[in-house]
């Protein structure tokens, strides 16, 4: 009888691989193959285990591995009997369409594991010094996908201005539809916004300012995390002073 | 002059110290001194580290160290010159106070870090099989605390019903007025419902069932993350061989 191999379905968290979980880590390290996401770094992964790792995922425009063909290989490779990591970036039940995966592994009859990840939806925030929440300014969040703007907009029409910090994830190139969205729906021109590229890595750029000009500024072709409330004014009282700090997460405009 | 200390703000994830972030493990470990909140494992964290450890959170109901008392414990100790880790439930940033820390240390110029951790939002629902977004099934997460049912029904009310996946932290003691509150808004009294309790961890208690049953659901005093919405159904799909497996995060009705 032939050995039966093993899926992990793991979150990468935002990019630096310090904010790997343990079991994460440990799993990664002990792989036999790992099949990873655009978004995660291939060098500073194969640094860290001895495992073949393959690049499945796609960035913006590119043309990449479909769902269907990752869902073979994960399948395939696990009934070779290898232990298989499947790496995704930030959690893997976030917009990560990990759930399809492990749909698929059951079909097959191949056994698997979840490991959470750090979700940059939060982590991005954090990073750049916005607590998501904060006592009196935010009791709530809400995270869309702005990967289709028709359904990011069925979700955001209902919800009441200015009570909650909202957070789009895929949102970069659907920003004016974000913005006019929410004028209209009664949101003050003034609410603060933030995006986050690059979140906890050496490029991590941060950009703040009023919610009627968060379609209009120029960023770079980074994937960002778009933030809208007024725990970005929280940003800061945060931020003062862990800039000067030699191991600090949150950096100032960077 | 004296050495300045540093504090690490952590986040440490849903409870299961395999679930800390790998940095955050290393500043655990490194630490002179640890302030947990009340929902960390203590015996767990001081296998960790030979830091001397402090709970100074508190459980629902219980009377605790007060937030101020806890802000004046990190700058006094890190004035004194130590390596502090204050260690939150979940991610700090996330209903965690994290901020108004991180606001005290600044005010006394203190240098710190934030460092984000797994979320108990997204990780409990993870853990027990529960993708909070899935393809055609849901493309948005909304995440409040119950511990204010006003505020947060403020938040729920202009909730579109049905169109996006709804997670409640701090909300077993308010299900009635979740409930109340959604029917009347035209969700429907079939939305699927789950209560994670201590997720990831052995103890883990999952319950399934629609809506309009959630509030009449006997469970233990365990703090639960309340999940509303069709993406419960994923679970059946993704847990059917998950629970044959050794290693396995995800459990069925355990």
């Amino acid at each position: 009888m032939t050995r039966v191999g093993f899926v992990s379905i793991v979150g990468a968290g935002p990019g630096d691989p310090d904010l790997w979980t343990v079991r994460a880590a440990r799993r990664i390290a002990e792989a036999d193959i790992v099949y990873y996401d655009a978004l995660i770094d291939g060098l500073a992964l194969t640094q860290r285990t001895t495992a073949r790792c393959f690049r499945v995922g796609k960035r913006a425009g590119e043309k990449g591995v479909c769902q269907d063909t990752v869902n073979q290989l994960l399948v395939r490779t696990a009934r070779r009997g290898k232990q298989v990591v499947r790496l995704k970036g930030g959690d893997p039940f976030m917009f990560g369409r990990g759930a399809e995966e492990a749909i698929s592994l059951v079909a097959a009859g191949v056994p698997f594991e979840v490991i959470p990840g750090v979700s940059s939806a939060l982590a991005a925030p954090a990073l750049a010094g916005i607590p998501v929440t904060h006592r009196g300014t935010a009791s709530g969040v809400l995270i869309v996908s702005g990967h289709h703007p028709s359904v990011m907009e069925s979700i955001l029409d209902g919800v009441r201005p200015n009570r909650l910090t909202v957070i789009v994830l895929m949102g970069m190139h659907h920003r004016l539809e974000v913005v006019e969205l929410l004028l209209a729906r009664g949101w003050k021109a003034t609410t603060l916004t933030a995006i986050i590229a690059a979140a906890g890595c050496e490029e991590q750029v941060v950009w703040t300012g009023p919610l009627e000009k968060l379609a209009t500024i120029e960023t770079s072709e980074l994937p960002g995390v778009i933030v809208i409330g007024d725990v970005v004014g929280v940003r800061d009282m945060v931020t003062a002073v862990a800039v000067e700090t030699e191991h600090m997460e949150i950096q100032h405009g960077r």
